[in-house]
């Protein structure tokens, strides 16, 4: 891609924010939030919020960039004939938003069939927005804008981890995890996809997390490569399509998680 | 305390939190930060910014009321003759200032021997700030100024729990701890003080931790109390002194909580 195209996706994907932000913050915080349950018996409430959110992205979309293929959470799948599919989360951390905490956010991605070639994490109540790729890895918020790099944290002792369930996942996730986690200074929980922002912004140095869906990393993945970072599957293979994820700061921490995870943990 | 006394106090702490925000703003996501350990084999980090905030309050009190009493966390006691001391955490939730969550805050108490007369819980990064005493309590944030009013949840059922760690205290607490969690709808973990301006908010229903000190719970005693909650022990006594504390949005839930936290726990 050229960098005219680069700066056209660039600044599509600054106005779907825009758009899903103003979408979404008249009902953070407010009462009477609509919850649905997808999952029977389970809790992942879905808003009006996230559907007014992704209908406001894909209406950005069919106007700047009609052909271009959609996944989305909340409306699935559009096809396109650019090659390129947006990969939208319009509200990622739902469990985050119905409890007020600004730690939920918006994210999009962008791929083709080679991978993730540019993702955005925006937190609209903070005014915080993390973005990389086509040359950029950015972020701006309260403290005006600054370039994203990761940390050079080279082993586990020094390192920062963060996951957003203690619970993770399976027997055999939850005791790899926690292999982990017991070798690094400080483990923390509940901050959603602000914890990738976090990896990019060279604050933390590891997220790990399993069961994730293809719109839940793809917006991170884009941020976190542009910045340095690498993202990955626990076999070190490609995570763009979800599952077992790592996020880390720099080759050589994450080769030493790999290696702790890899081997204690299958499919 | 007459009307004009309440709004010097009010509006003194206004500008503590003010001098404490811009005291530590520069150190927040700046590279190396300057850590301690008061903590021998623990991680208790103490910045730079710690002690200029809690300085810069006591620059304030030292102008404004020069004759209360102080508490910090930084600096210790210092005597007064006016029956009031206030009570600094200067950053509580030092591990999330560390990891660049915007989850830790400037806690400010004010009490006598009566106990919790007003609080303070400032967020200076995200700009909100949440206060109650003296006839108030309101926040004021990226979306203006509200009024703060806890949740009416009657139940365990339907109730939102946080707490900060996981492992929580000992093994006697952690156990009283999870037969609670095990009741609720959602339990989120990793919030600092920030859970519990989501208490005065009405955006969750509780915040169970243990281990606290005194100026780690007075500021948000002082918020919860004006908002409609309630603040105590596990034994349902005083929480002014730290210890085991348990903050509700209501009557009802801390009676459901209260009832198999003291059953259970023991000092």
């Amino acid at each position: 891609m050229d960098d005219a195209q680069g700066k056209d996706l660039l600044d599509t994907a600054h106005e779907m924010a825009d758009a899903a932000g103003a979408a979404i913050l008249p009902f953070f915080r407010s009462a009477g939030l609509t919850e649905d349950n997808k999952l029977a018996g389970g809790y992942d409430p879905v808003t009006e919020a996230d559907r007014a959110a992704e209908q406001a992205m894909r209406g950005v979309l069919a106007r700047r960039r009609p052909k271009d293929a959609i996944l989305g959470e909340e409306f699935g799948t559009k096809d396109g004939d650019s090659g390129l599919t947006w990969v939208l989360d319009p509200i990622d951390g739902t469990r985050g938003f119905v409890s007020g905490t600004p730690t939920w956010g918006v994210l999009i991605g962008l791929s083709d069939d080679t991978g993730v070639h540019m993702g955005m994490i925006d937190q609209p109540y903070t005014g915080e927005r993390f973005w990389g790729g086509f040359g950029q890895a950015q972020m701006r918020g309260p403290m005006g804008t600054r370039p994203l790099t990761t940390r050079q944290t080279q082993r586990l002792p020094e390192a920062i981890l963060f996951t957003t369930f203690p619970e993770v996942g399976s027997d055999a996730e939850r005791a790899a995890f926690q292999a982990v986690a017991g070798r690094v200074k400080l483990v923390r929980y509940g901050m959603d996809c602000y914890a990738y922002a976090l990896v990019a912004a060279g604050q933390v140095d590891l997220v790990i997390e399993c069961g994730l869906h293809t719109y839940d990393v793809q917006g991170p993945i884009g941020v976190i490569q542009a910045a340095g970072g690498i993202v990955t599957n626990w076999q070190g293979g490609p995570a763009h399509m979800g599952g077992q994820v790592i996020a880390a700061a720099n080759a050589a921490l994450h080769a030493e998680a790999l290696d702790i995870l890899a081997g204690m943990s299958k499919c």
